[in-house]
């Protein structure tokens, strides 16, 4: 905090993408100007303009140097949240990173273990059990611990942004939860069990639900959070129903960290035609979850 | 045809569900009566009141016979449609079959393999590609053949429906579409080669696209019709846009058929409380496609 308002680092992902013009758009915005105070983390004049909209070696490390460079920031304190602008994996990948994204680069830095990706939406919020994997290797991904502790941390979570009775949905993962073993075993073997010990413990959490119908509850106000088994489980509907304005949240972190929830954008990227919507969303969490600590 | 009206036989799915039910409200209803004549395949005193609401081998074998005399009736041309209401998996299984549900039902009756689930809906149209399968095996039953068997079918389902230069968008199947092969290969090795082959015999095919960016794109009015990898993936956005008014239609079947986008509601059966708007839509959708034919 700088006088009553939070310090937020913003990074600008790769510097061949969008990140650099969203970023300079969202902080012109008059209300996020009056929100806090920015630190900028990113060069937008790293890459000579033939490479803007190019997956390269020198983007993807500036990338991931970017981040690391706020995360040390925030845990030495100079910062009360950061603010991430989108990376790509190939990028990443090609500089010779393992990392599958954002999520991976915290939590590997701070060494967390207890973490999550959240989605902050109306009108509800997404957690997801799993999360940048093939969709083949979901199932054997899926284990009751896990599937217990996101619903332990989607609680702590929504007690922490001020939710008094947090009501949690649990999604199954085949096609009508499994319609009693028929189309799938892991409701009855992995996610049922989880629930059911959630439950015990005093929480308020119902699964697992037919994945085609609880997005339709948590829109009809049923849940605070849905819990997804999988990206896509929890994405497809969440990109639907937030007309681009959810904002990923990784939980469980030392420090507050949200992202815009787009890509790259290398195929306008370099145009002046890149919204800054989600990241004017991403600063406003951030805003807001610093206030709430 | 009767006059100038379809004849459409209604089964009224499983007795103990909310089938009998909604087939008489539906059937009430002074627009639906106006449109065709019904033939109603089925019987709600076949149970005993106790047995409403649960999953009997009675019922099971009920439902079943249902569709069969109703297939029958349409491939001897006595009436033009069938529309169905829900049939409970577990109860038919029980009563000895091995079908996963109607759709396998009429295919295996009618000898028909060449045929599709289509959702019919607004803004646009879903087709699958694999349907009642556990999650876990959507990536072995992806085929090349079976993506492009699908994106033919959805275009000759298009151009009957009066559409006449159908845009169809194909998902991927992994988180972003597999990002160039990082999070899953099938959009390269199976997905990416059928939409070729597809454009190249003249479609306006597009395609693998990030599942949790496609359907924005369909709302906004970029395709007719996406062709969705697996259940959830296609099913999700459906039903969250589609307000209880997408319709399921069999295509490639030699009869026009369509169906309730619900289940069985067993927890509502009995109680008067169920709502007959989705068969409603079943009909009136059944009438266009035979007035189209």
């Amino acid at each position: 905090m700088k006088g009553n308002k939070p310090v937020i680092a913003v990074t600008t992902g790769d510097p061949a993408g969008i990140g650099p013009e969203i970023c300079e758009k969202a902080l012109a915005n008059p209300e996020i100007k009056s929100l806090a105070h920015y630190v900028v983390i990113g060069d937008r004049h790293l890459l000579p303009s033939r490479l803007i909209g190019r997956v390269s070696t020198a983007a993807g490390k500036a990338s991931v140097e970017y981040v690391e460079k706020a995360i040390d920031m925030a845990l030495r304190g100079e910062v009360d949240a950061i603010v991430t602008c989108p990376i790509s994996k190939e990028a990443i990948h090609k500089a010779g990173y393992k990392y599958q994204g954002h999520t991976e680069i915290l939590a590997a830095r701070t060494k967390t273990k207890n973490y999550a990706m959240l989605f902050v939406a109306k009108p509800f919020w997404v957690m997801l059990v799993t999360i940048h994997i093939p969709l083949k290797d979901v199932s054997r991904s899926l284990k009751k611990s896990e599937v217990l502790r996101i619903i332990k941390l989607a609680h702590a979570t929504l007690l922490k942004a001020g939710v008094k009775q947090p009501r949690i949905g649990v999604a199954g993962l085949n096609p009508h939860a499994g319609e009693n073993g028929i189309l799938g075993k892991e409701e009855t073997t992995i996610i049922a069990p989880a629930v059911a010990v959630a439950k015990k413990a005093g929480m308020n959490v119902t699964g697992p639900i037919s994945p085609d119908a609880i997005f339709n509850q948590a829109k009809d106000g049923k849940f605070d959070l849905v819990v997804a088994m999988y990206h896509d489980q929890g994405l497809i509907p969440l990109k639907l129903l937030s007309f681009g304005k959810a904002v990923n949240v990784t939980t469980g972190l030392p420090f507050i960290r949200t992202s815009v929830d787009h890509g790259t954008g290398f195929d306008i990227a370099g145009k002046n035609r890149a919204r800054p919507d989600s990241l004017i969303e991403a600063i406003k969490v951030a805003v807001q979850l610093v206030k709430n600590r």
